[in-house]
């Protein structure tokens, strides 16, 4: 049976340290620190996920606000970004999700003040993160979630260098940028996708493998190397309640490890929107 | 016998069209427009490659500026690229390499003018490459030796959706770039490196084989799936001459194609770099 990674003990002890770190921040600023959520229409995903985020944010003694604007009116969103973003007491910018089609997403989010994107999706954010070496370590703001996979792999001393890790998706908040992390890790990095033909023989292969396309239970045993690591980034509602990407259960007995769904990647992920919070205030003032 | 992917001629077409386009561009600015390169002492293989520039310079009727500096004068290089970046006549700047260690090679190549960065190398532009979608098609300046490799390909007509790509390689010119532009390509991606364990034996499964890691003759006929596609992009000077990292002999009787070095993906990377400081003219003028 594979050992369990649960993500909650690690996330518990970063809330700890993140709450000290705030109270310390927050005396020598002499004001709040807020983070700011900002979406267009009330997606019932976003209120769910908003509402996480804004619990999370009172435990660790942070300011939350969220601004539901009309999906009809892309001027005022277009202000909002811009009234946070010259606000000095908003440490960091989240957009909420889907965002209306006609609105060009990838503009909107290269509108965000790049020293205040903690979800990592400004271009330059992403360049910096891509291009790894001396960027990766004086300052990008990695996206949450593959930030949180590459800490619990690290939290449960599991080698990155030389292993074949193998990514199902290729998104912007995920795939890519998890790719981009692993690759300066040293391992041996392939990215998977809906296009991608004969996925299995790909994800028997790795030692690694990597589960991030949102479809409940989609990742059976028989595409799973015996002993590897499986790590499942997927959050799905089904009629049975949340399910991740794999089936755990039955892959759980092959693997070495495998991440649950909920309390694996999860919590770490919400985690790390803290941290690049707290780094983001950092990066604004000299005293923080 | 596999079939020769020769850059040469797609590079004479594409010099056709650029000379054009560059003579009408220069007839509505009034002004001759310019590709400026800045190094940092007289590296030998810079030398070299600024020569090539030069001539293909010459031959589409574009400026070319060199600019070579001492490599004990960091502020002096900052200065020159401040100014190459405020004068309206230079549409693309390049930096030479290797720019001297202590320099911090990624903070200039963050001083650039992202609207003239024709190498891509500012983090702006690697970000806006390797989120692709939207971004990939408004404007971004992708390195000219990636670009090449997709060109080369679609002007032979290989499909690269679906295709199992191998990498070799991941640096910041070639390996990562290229990596993006195939996913955004809807290629399955592998990115091999140093850190490897079993090369051949990724290799082995590469419909696409891409071979950048700048080793002479380092990719052997058992490290190739017979009928594949190999596209070498290396340039080793070796004590026989000019060299790619792929036995270009032994291996072109189990390929499908190859690309021979030099004459494959040489002279169409030089062509992209005219390429982009078109663009660039075009995105920094209404006129252009």
């Amino acid at each position: 049976m594979a050992i369990e990674l649960d993500g909650r003990p690690l996330a518990r002890a970063l809330r700890r340290r993140h709450r000290d770190e705030l109270e310390d921040i927050q005396n020598r600023l002499g004001h709040p620190l807020t983070l700011a959520v900002v979406r267009a229409g009330e997606d019932k995903a976003s209120t769910s996920y908003f509402r996480q985020i804004r619990n999370l944010c009172q435990r660790v003694d942070m300011e939350f606000q969220e601004h539901t604007l009309p999906a009809t009116d892309r001027e005022q969103f277009i202000g909002r970004i811009c009234r946070l973003n010259a606000d000095p007491r908003v440490a960091g910018i989240m957009l909420g999700w889907p965002l209306p089609e006609d609105w060009g997403a990838e503009f909107i989010a290269s509108l965000l003040d790049p020293r205040k994107d903690v979800d990592g999706l400004h271009p330059l954010n992403a360049g910096r993160l891509f291009l790894g070496g001396e960027y990766l370590e004086t300052g990008t703001f990695v996206p949450n979630t593959p930030a949180a996979v590459i800490h619990l792999l690290r939290h449960y001393e599991i080698m990155l260098s030389g292993k074949h890790t193998v990514l199902i998706g290729r998104s912007n908040v995920v795939g890519r940028p998890l790719a981009a992390l692993l690759i300066a890790h040293d391992a041996t990095v392939t990215v998977c996708h809906s296009r991608t033909a004969e996925l299995a023989s790909h994800t028997r292969q790795a030692d690694i493998l990597v589960a991030a396309m949102g479809k409940a239970n989609f990742v059976t045993p028989d595409m799973v190397k015996p002993g590897a690591v499986v790590v499942d980034v997927g959050i799905n509602v089904t009629p049975d309640g949340l399910a991740g990407d794999v089936q755990y259960d039955a892959v759980s007995k092959i693997a070495s490890a495998i991440t649950p769904v909920p309390g694996g990647v999860g919590p770490v992920t919400n985690a790390m929107l803290i941290e690049n919070t707290i780094r983001a205030a950092r990066i604004q003032s000299t005293l923080a």
